[in-house]
């Protein structure tokens, strides 16, 4: 291992990086050495590579776990600026670690990057060696909140990773060290001790006294203006605050103050350091922009061609390269339009590395054309004597032709003078040059990173252009970028770098240097492939399911070559969810399903040509690795009881002023009780209830959930059938967690239904009740999650429908207060509107219109019943008797005062129309209840249109007499105020 | 730089050592690294380098001086167990630095290492190149309070320091760090900034805190068994420990107890941490012994010849190799005296590598010898019969001869049977094999270590033997070590390894290598080239003055070149004892001194050949260095008036309960004024003692005596004269320091007499006070000396004779007071009675009598009188006359009860005797006064002699009378009284 680093070191020395020490305070990652977290701020250039040990208490597993450490070794490489070929630089890094990159599928896989206790972003990639992340490959955008400029290239080595990989050990504490010396002889005992330390026995008080001392400290040297020590301080709070959450002893909300602490403080170092920096004249001078590219002359041609152009970038996310092609294709077009320039069918390709388009039959220019310049009016511009006036005199002037070469045009049947000219059309090379420059300086991502060049901005940078037209170069220059006639193939390729003969052809050209520039081709490669290796295997490939997933892998690379792997069969023992988890999410691999399930094997998609066998190996031990890893969790998890787990959701911090999860599982569990109860359900229901709620969410506790996070609920199914628990309970516990987010499944079980809305209306009662209400774009609890959950629920499941808001959040409200929390009326309506607003928001997302969402929403705390009414109503929106019972209640409300009190003394009234209106209202009345929906009372409602209309059009309403007009207003706010209980009418 | 720490890391990796990462807490030094500290205990083996950015605070210097940061580098090896050639080892590393190690001069200087906050020590060297330290070189004998075993060598390169030689730069800023960057810009900020932090604005209250945080960590994570953790807690109690120390935070009690906190945190992480591993199996494996050496075949000889014997070691301390000669000639002597082997001359000699001992014409072997063995009486071994008894028969049966060959012998007038036995002479190998073997084993110098041999222990290790009989090799087997008949020349020879072909001629083989073994010759070259050397330009040296150093650099070389070499003329502003103090102390260069003082030169004395030019431009590099340090101190030092200086002293703690040294310093003004008084000192020198008041001790905020502190005094003199205070002020000012140890000089002015003495009162009186009493050895504010200096200084100033310690203490007390502190009269009589065993032991070491110093120690209040008391004492003592008082004086107080009143009531004295001894003590005790001195006593006292015989001849003392008793007794106790005064008579 020694040897790898000492390698590093000479590699990146030779590259012309200096080599520092690893910091002598505890970090948790090389870039939080000040040696990447000060130096890539400012102008001044800076090329370093080090060790350093990260030190990540959060990782402590006494030593167990084969690739968890509590401190493991960083390479850390900065290159600011870029130096245009980092990742060319990155490879030949791993030939002299005695990587062979040509035999081993190498990845750049989108990671994007960002540390908010640092105010820091990225975007970039992690590496993969066969389907092991071995390097985190960023290009800092910010740090320490300050946009950078120039841009540094950062290189994050994973060595423990890489030497086991290399040396083919299954433990880290297997590695060789030194010569007769492996890792665990050396340092097993620091790890078990450190990790006890961590996770059991550092002393909370304590270590929150050394954060707050050296958050005080830090404060104080930022105010002297030493932004030095202050950030030693800064890193100080960043360990003990690791320690204390390694320790449980954070909570969410204490998360969020620390955090906001920790940025604010790396914010005020970034700024000072920029400013000693540069008071101090920058010591190790400023980075020279890179200079412009220009092009010198253009290409004439003579015939129709085919334009190639083609953007060679540096691995772009798999969804950019979906849009490129389309974005592409779509920003040239109108460009093109707006010339005269003649040419036939535009294609798009994108690959991670390039977007190629092509134009066919290119003319070679535009053609001349004529246009005509309108002058003054003919009358105007000839005196009686028809000599010119002054104003033809300047108008021939201005375009140089004498008054008498003026021509006529007639506009709008008025005489003008005019001129003719006629514009030459530009050469095609003129044409393409400016527009195919205008595009690429165009190009958007939905994330945009900068890189050394000054002007571009994009989602990966552009490094280099290639545009011919016909076999004849195009200079493009845009920015720094000038194109050339050469294309990059696969960086191993003997040849990286190939000229490009002709724009005609150029697919098949690149066919036959392995890049398969269609995306749709390279996807049916990958699914006619997979399926074979599949079947080689007796079983077979969801790509239906897998869809999004073969999407996925389909723009990760250029060259599809999907490889066959296996994995031991003992695995399978394993929760499915955990097994697919991995090879979907963490490994991009299709899995390969037989006829009684998950078979043992799975497909991985490398790129290009490479050692089949080396790479199957390579990709069977990552994923080994990763079972092993899930397996050491589900055993150990499966030790315990699931009440011995539940027990353990004590020692997890919900919100400080809230308890422990344990506390708030127990509200869940007294909530569910009680809307089980509103649910009208079943005793047996209620009896599944009652057990899943003293067990509710004890798979928080659990080790394979605290790793993967995404199988929480479905860790509580797995362990709680094992546990001998009824299947009724194990569903109950699964499906407490759903929806995890929109569009997710939904409890299907009554009792799940119910334990999924008492755990949201707990999650946003506790809450609202500490003022933790979600704020602009922070919610760190999820609560609009929540509240979509709700409501979800909600409007899908018939039972759980009897629940209404109110009635739920109440539940919730008397549960938190009998733990000490009291929450306030105004809280809860708070909490009321927000889930309101939630439902709204679905209601419109879905299309329906505003107004008639608006109209219902008053119904929403069911909004099962909303929904109805909502259905009912856009029914009936075209109908014209409910148009004409709109109307009338319309014309109702626009009459009565705000606040009249729907009562009147009947007796007052006199004129007969308003007797008769009187004695319907009445009618109408007693046949309405709280549970008539709109339909029901459309139809009861419908006597009202006529004498209402009859009551307008012969009573005078604002008569003279108050006690007359009193009833009179009161009738019709009976009317509005019965109305109202159905709809809100004034949407309509 | 950075090269050159991949050059080491390469050079050691390829010996077999691991390379690890500096500690991710701040650490003082690699070996506080646990990868030192907690691994050189216990049996398993660790041989490992590392790079470690050293933390000092108290080196933080704003970046401003050359050669100090508050983060150096150094690159530490430590090789587990002694490979037992780690010095060549190390060479090979300087040339893999590319060091030509053969033009250089290369030392090893004795340098033992102590830290007491880690419980460690070692012994060995600092590692010179050209006078410049480069490196700390030790055996680690303890650590942790643990005794190593195996020990371990440790390896410690100044990283920069070596650079500065290397690239030949004056200022840590101007190394090239890597291409094209300069250290200063990389880390030139941070320098100044965390020297900000660490002596201007760390908060002392949050460091305290975090010192206290991380101490109760340490212990908790202790008594949880877990070393590793806890060790992290010790360093950072350590390091803002020294945060402390550098703010000026600490004083000398609180640092005791921290330092006595971390040793004993430090002691139970060692024990802790070698018991788990031992738990744990030793996961590394146990070094073996290394196998005991046996000689398996002696030689014959058959001549007399001369036996050489050399014990071959790494460098010895320059005091050893002085004592080491005739040790072992003392050793041996006796050794071949118990034998019966003839030989001639001993001789021996010795350099730093080697202890030669020379027997000239030792004969081939013991001759053989009679032995008679006597028997029981010839009366008892035969019957009348004359048939043997059964004694006889014993007695020969015993000795293996028949009763009838017993012979005879008389013995005292007494016949007794007797056998004679034939005793074999040994052969002169066999003799000297063993003899040998015993020599070695038993070597021992004051301070002994262990390297990897499993039984032997000496000042260094012994690395051969070499062992001849004429020509004939002598096995000599010591532990592993088996002699040979090679010797080891120059390390740099181009045969560093030569055999000696013969015992004879030895020192001419020798001094055909270059090797001087007489430190005889070895002095007169040095001296005569010396003198050559300082005459070649105008100078001399002084060698009788420099005697002592010149002893030492003898012993520093095996083959002496004296090098002259200069430093510029400007640095002669400095101070001349600063110049020299550098010279002599840290470089053991000879100065060279013109007609008007020092000259631009000086003489180091390099060992064997070598590249003359290079070694005296690397030493004169490293002078100016030295001299460019001082020159900053000592210009930033002029900038400050004394006045501004003296109120630095507040920022400097003396003593917790006692206040700053300003406090301290206001003390000793006062007291000096009182004791001035006390002298009777003229107006002029009081007001000097006034003057020099108000600044004493100024110049311990001095940035030269902070980083010389035994200038303090000396700098004063000469701040003050440049400031334009009077001579006699300055001389005052330095004097006050004086005398800094036993032999030291003392004050000649008065006012510098009683600032001198004023000083010592007060520390002694404040310290006292506060309970700050030395115990055992421990004495860290040097009470011992300062009690030694106030007898001195009482015994040889006239003036200052009149001050009595009891009046020291009391004008001391009185100051101590005034500031807040009560000094109890316990305490003042344990100062005093402190002081008075340290002239009782001036006295005894000065080889007074015994029980004359214990006859005048009642007189020690002034010592002068004691002092003129004893001479008379030592004159009188074989005086009949004064015998004779002593006679009557002993006669006297043998009498008297202890505590019997001196009044009698003359009137009941009745006999002629008695009231004659009664007029003649009258008359005496008129005579006598409080300052008789002795020989006055014993003149005015002889009167005496004659009537106490007489009354003790003829009066009856215990009469029956009790009042006539107790008149009789008062008489006697008068008289002791009245002797009392001058003397304790109990004693002669």
């Amino acid at each position: 291992m020694q040897d790898a680093l000492l390698a590093l070191q000479r590699y990146w020395t030779g590259r012309g990086c200096m080599i520092t020490q690893p910091f002598n305070t505890e970090v948790g990652a090389g870039t939080a050495n000040p040696a990447t977290m000060l130096r890539v701020l400012g102008p001044e250039p800076w090329h370093v590579g080090y060790v350093e040990p990260s030190v990540r208490p959060d990782d402590a597993r006494y030593g167990e776990n084969p690739n968890r450490l509590q401190t493991h070794t960083q390479f850390q490489v900065i290159l600011k600026p870029d130096p245009g070929d980092p990742q060319e630089l990155y490879l030949g890094s791993l030939e002299a670690l005695g990587v062979d990159t040509a035999a081993h599928d190498i990845r750049f896989v989108e990671d994007n990057w960002a540390s908010p206790a640092l105010g820091a972003w990225g975007l970039g990639w992690e590496v993969w060696l066969d389907g092991l992340e071995i390097t985190q490959f960023t290009y800092f955008q910010q740090a320490g909140g300050q946009v950078l400029d120039p841009v540094s290239v950062e290189i994050t080595y994973g060595i423990e990773r890489i030497i086991m990989a290399l040396q083919g050990v299954g433990h880290f504490k297997d590695i060789q060290y030194a010569d007769g010396v492996s890792y665990g002889e050396i340092f097993g005992q620091s790890e078990y001790e450190m990790s006890r330390y961590y996770l059991d026995d550092a002393d909370i008080e304590a270590t929150q006294r050394m954060f707050d001392t050296s958050a005080a400290e830090a404060e104080r040297l930022l105010d002297l203006r030493l932004p030095s020590p202050a950030y030693v301080h800064v890193l100080k709070c960043s360990h003990t605050f690791n320690v204390l959450d390694a320790r449980g002893a954070i909570s969410t909300t204490e998360r969020a103050k620390a955090f906001g602490q920790m940025r604010s403080l790396t914010r005020r170092v970034a700024q000072l350091w920029a400013e000693r920096r540069e008071e101090l004249g920058h010591p190790l001078g400023v980075v020279e922009a890179s200079p412009p590219a220009t092009v010198t002359e253009l290409p004439r041609v003579s015939e129709p061609a085919t334009l190639l152009f083609e953007i060679g970038l540096e691995e772009l996310p798999h969804a950019d390269v979906s849009t490129m092609t389309g974005a592409v294709r779509d920003s040239l077009e109108p460009k093109l339009a707006g010339t005269r320039l003649a040419h036939g069918e535009i294609t798009a390709h994108a690959t991670p590395r390039r977007i190629i388009v092509q134009v066919a039959d290119v003319a070679p220019a535009e053609p001349d054309a004529e246009r005509t310049v309108r002058g003054p009016r003919t009358s105007a511009a000839f005196g009686e004597d028809g000599t010119p006036t002054k104003a033809a005199q300047g108008f021939a002037g201005k375009h140089g032709v004498a008054p008498e070469e003026l021509s006529r045009v007639e506009v709008d049947g008025v005489e003008h003078v005019a001129v003719v000219r006629t514009e030459q059309g530009r050469t095609a090379p003129a044409v393409l040059s400016e527009l195919l420059a205008e595009l690429v300086g165009e190009l958007r991502a939905d994330k945009n990173m900068r890189w050394r060049d000054p002007k571009l901005s994009f989602s990966r940078p552009i490094r280099w252009l290639l545009a011919l037209l016909g076999d004849t170069p195009l200079p493009v220059a845009v920015s720094s970028l000038l194109s050339g006639t050469t294309t990059r193939v696969h960086r191993t390729a003997p040849e990286p770098e190939v000229v490009v003969p002709s724009a005609d052809g150029y697919l098949k050209f690149l066919a036959r240097h392995g890049i398969v520039a269609s995306a749709a081709e390279r996807r049916r490669a990958i699914v006619s492939t997979a399926s074979e290796l599949a079947a080689s295997v007796g079983g077979t490939v969801d790509t239906a399911g897998e869809a999004a997933l073969i999407d996925e892998v389909t723009n990760l690379v250029e060259s599809p070559t999907p490889i066959l792997g296996g994995f031991a069969g003992r695995y399978l023992e394993l929760p499915e969810q955990v097994l697919t988890t991995v090879m979907r999410k963490h490994q991009r691999y299709l899995s390969v399903r037989g006829e009684d399930g998950l078979l043992p094997h799975f497909i991985a998609v490398a790129n290009g040509d490479c050692d089949t066998d080396l790479v199957r190996e390579g990709n069977e031990s990552v994923l080994r690795a990763r079972y092993e890893d899930a397996a050491f969790f589900w055993r150990a998890d499966l030790q315990r009881k699931p009440e011995e787990l539940r027990g353990g959701l004590h020692k997890l911090t919900f919100e400080e002023r809230l308890g422990s999860m344990a506390d708030r599982a127990e509200r869940i569990a007294r909530v569910a009780a009680v809307l089980g109860g509103t649910a009208g359900l079943s005793d047996a229901d209620r009896a599944t209830v009652a057990r899943a709620g003293e067990l509710a969410k004890f798979d928080l506790a659990s080790q394979v959930v605290v790793e993967f996070s995404g199988l929480a609920g479905t860790m509580a199914r797995e362990y709680a059938l094992r546990a001998g628990e009824t299947p009724a309970v194990a569903t109950a516990l699964a499906e407490v967690e759903q929806p995890r987010g929109a569009g997710d499944a939904l409890p299907v079980t009554n009792p799940g239904a119910v334990l999924a809305l008492a755990d949201r209306f707990d999650l946003l009662a506790s809450l609202f009740a500490v003022g933790a209400n979600p704020t602009g774009s922070s919610d760190p609890f999820g609560l609009r999650r929540a509240a979509g959950g709700v409501v979800t629920i909600l409007r899908a499941t018939p039972a759980a429908g009897a629940i209404t808001l109110r009635a739920g959040l109440e539940a919730a409200r008397a549960e938190v207060a009998a733990q000490g929390t009291t929450l306030s009326d105004e809280a809860v309506a708070e909490a009321h509107d927000f889930i309101v607003r939630r439902y709204e928001q679905q209601l419109l997302d879905a299309d329906h219109e505003h107004r008639l969402v608006q109209a219902v929403l008053p119904l929403s705390d069911a909004p099962a019943t909303a929904d109805l009414t909502l259905a009912e109503l856009e029914k009936r929106v075209d109908d014209e008797d409910f148009a004409a019972l709109v109307a009338v209640v319309q014309r109702a409300r626009r009459i009565v005062p705000e606040g009249t009190a729907p009562t009147y003394d009947a007796e007052k009234l006199t004129e007969r129309a308003e007797r008769d209106l009187h004695a319907v209202v009445v009618e109408v009345s007693e046949q309405l209840s709280a549970t008539t929906t709109l339909a029901e009372f459309i139809t009861i409602a419908g006597p009202l249109v006529a004498p209402i209309n009859t009551f307008f059009d012969e009573v005078m309403v604002m008569a003279d007499d108050p006690e007359l007009r009193a009833a009179r207003l009161g009738l019709l706010a009976t009317i509005t105020h019965l109305a109202d209980r159905v709809l809100d009418w004034r949407a309509l």
